[in-house]
């Protein structure tokens, strides 16, 4: 494998902890919410921070990449031998919405540590994760003695992702010849827990839609129209509703075609992770389980598609009653989807069935944001035993179980646009809070990402190299 | 009938339209806003500044009489025959909340007259047709040369119907002896139109509540935990959904139980109004009909019991999208009652239907505002008959016809507690818009309020004197 002594990394990690904290809370403070237009500007400074911060870091390469939306970060790094194997990493920079208000206790844009937790927004969804490949090629290159890391290093952190990245596929096609690469190391993911770590091996993808339905031209009276004309709230309860059966699968016809059945042997790999109902449920902040009939609950999150309602809202929310019929209603769904089901398909298929279900007298308006494919790492491949061999020295031998993500990130574009095969390398936690009040990252599992990206390039250049035929999909 | 003659009536209103128009702009200017807490000084404000213009109208007696929660307001003229019988007038003064932003052309509070039409939250509900009264018994007294009115008259105004009168029974049962009365003219309903003057007969109760779900503790993400938790905005939708069925009927057991069927007789005065779809369509600003099978829409929005959503809401609603299973949703709900309907039972059918329906995992919170009983005035009370007199002559003797209305208030509390028949008295018309940006009333018609007013104390009591025993229901 590699030459690499684990402590001389640790000891690197550990020396360079303080300072590498420091940089990323920075980071942090640029609330860079590209779901918000007036956060646009912050986003841009959160691209050229990082692009700086990557010179810095010692990449030849480091770029800030225009797109019609928000900034993407290139940054290379070439390894010393033309032979060596291409890496590219991939991140983002742009982080969910979030505001004090939402139950937050500290400033999500204030980083603080607390008991060993960095809480800010974007601690673990992405900042973090991105940012602990900072550290690593650092300590890859102080415990090997080399100057250049041991492969082609390539990073690519966009700027929209919590947008459902609309140029993300462009770019990575504009763009292909500088991001050709053997390997894609998706960082963007997670662990099953603090104490079972994990190695991710596919994500859902995500198409999402907003319905606005317009029924009367203003709000009108309740008593003097009601019973005679059609709701548009009741309309948007109705779509809402209809989403699914009673054994909770999605009803829009054709949502199912294609999709790839679980083996058996993922069902049993899956059967192998310690899942506690009561702990997962803590975990989803959740009072109870409910989801497609035949399926356990991390079947339901990993390997079977979803619909879903993000919000709704019509006529008057504020405190006491208002005897209207609402002139409007909207809903926002999310569908996630899993490997076989085309975004595209899927869009078609959702505007048909909403189109016979609209009753005439309501108007309504549908638009689709960008959507993301599902993807899947073939379980055989050689350079998955690399990310868990790196893994396990990190976290000082232990076995490396296999997961899924119920989440959705471009890295599927990655793979179809540069034919390359896609890993995973996260080490956040259910815990950590994605897209909720209160994201955080647990520090020592952060350092435990900057290990294992320090192990994980010597071990790569060593395995792509011997490997002539690397199977893709 | 009444020696009144008909042009003294009108020379007066007109004599006096200015003052009257003034002093109805200065009542519309206080912001009384019953369902808004921030707005009870309004309320009281309200009160106050009407029992100080009955005072000055005349009546002998008038004062601001408290409930737990807003004031109403009580004045009482006596006849100078102690054997005249009582009649008491039935408004309210308070008003549904108003904001510029919701659409208004003009300020809610700042009353404009434009085109002959004042424009003000409450112009027509409900505050310009209890001001009516005010120069109407003038008119009266004036046009019969009276220094006190043909009847005992009584006025019970008061600041809780738009949160649904929930001190107003109360209140009735508390005051009963003061109330007393031979009938009760509520004026808080409307024409069939402009051209078509028209007695209300009956109005429809109300039930309403909130329900409030709870699912996540806090917003969660829906890539993470789709599929697998329950939604509390998908279980508010499926409680709206699950309201009707394909039928557009009610589907909660028990909801129409009671329910007094509508004659061929009273089918046929519908029938006789001049209805037209699309004009009633573009009163009601809407784009369609949609309504229980088998039934008009007439029939629909006077005759029929509804379910409606008046709000809903849950998850974000901003711009963009943010992938959640949203932490909580609501969903406000109105019955409209009829004849033969019970609040109370109604409430207990919801209730059970709701508790049937939220599933594990959710937990749910269920308030009822105060309720308001359907009522139905007898087709052959004599009393309609002075009404349809007085009405014609301030219409220059125009025929008038009958209706219903969808709205609700809470007359039936007052014929139940005080044993008196109920009967309407409104000339508000449906493109007045209650509840709605831009409410307005039409200056001519508040004039025929008046003038109704004017001629309708002396003719009922002449009728009252006459007939022995009244029916009652």
């Amino acid at each position: 494998m590699s030459d690499t002594p684990d402590s001389a990394v640790r000891t690197y990690t550990e020396h360079h902890r303080a300072a590498f904290l420091a940089d990323l809370a920075e980071w942090l403070r640029i609330p860079s919410v590209s779901a918000q237009p007036e956060h646009a500007a912050d986003v841009r400074h959160s691209a050229e921070w990082l692009a700086a911060k990557l010179k810095e870091t010692g990449f030849p390469v480091s770029e800030v990449w225009e797109t019609p939306g928000a900034p993407a970060v290139f940054a290379e790094w070439p390894a010393a031998d033309p032979a060596a194997p291409t890496v590219l990493v991939y991140g983002h920079h742009d982080v969910q919405p979030a505001a004090r208000e939402d139950g937050w206790h500290t400033d999500p844009f204030e980083p603080r540590i607390i008991d060993g937790r960095l809480h800010a927004r974007g601690a673990a969804d992405d900042k973090g994760q991105v940012f602990f490949h900072t550290l690593g090629v650092r300590a890859h290159l102080a415990a090997t003695g080399r100057t250049a890391p041991a492969v082609h290093l390539k990073l690519l952190i966009e700027g929209e992702e919590e947008s459902g990245s609309p140029h993300f596929r462009a770019l990575a096609e504009a763009r292909a010849d500088r991001l050709a690469t053997d390997v894609v190391v998706v960082s963007d993911t997670g662990m099953w827990s603090e104490t079972t770590p994990t190695v991710c091996t596919g994500m859902r993808g995500l198409a999402d839609c907003e319905i606005e339905l317009h029924g009367p031209d203003q709000d009108i009276h309740s008593g003097s129209f009601g019973g005679a004309v059609p709701n548009p709230a009741t309309v948007a309860a109705r779509l809402v509703a209809g989403l699914h059966d009673d054994a909770e699968r999605v009803t829009i016809p054709g949502f199912y075609d294609g999709v790839t059945p679980l083996t058996d042997a993922e069902r049993e790999l899956f059967a192998e992770l310690p899942f506690d109902e009561a702990e997962w449920l803590r975990t989803a902040k959740s009072h109870g389980t409910l989801g497609e009939s035949g399926y356990s609950t991390l079947e339901r999150i990993w390997a079977r598609p979803t619909a879903e309602v993000n919000g709704i809202g019509g006529g008057y929310q504020g405190p006491g009653g208002k005897t209207i019929i609402p002139a409007s209603a909207m809903v926002k769904l999310s569908f996630r989807l899993v490997a076989g089901q085309d975004p595209d398909a899927i869009e078609v298929a959702v505007s048909r069935w909403i189109a016979e279900r609209v009753p005439a007298g309501i108007r309504y308006n549908l638009t689709f944001g960008a959507s993301t494919r599902p993807c899947l790492t073939p379980l055989d491949h050689p350079a998955l035993r690399s990310v868990v061999r790196a893994m396990s020295r990190a976290f000082d031998g232990a076995k490396i179980r296999f997961t899924r993500e119920g989440g959705s990130g471009p890295a599927a574009d990655l793979q179809d646009v540069l034919g390359a095969p896609v890993l995973f390398l996260g080490i956040s936690v259910p815990s950590d809070g994605w897209h909720a009040p209160d994201e955080k990252v647990e520090v020592d599992l952060l350092l435990k990402g900057v290990e294992t990206a320090a192990h994980l390039w010597e071990d790569l250049a060593t395995t792509l190299s011997r490997s002539a035929d690397l199977p893709t999909r």
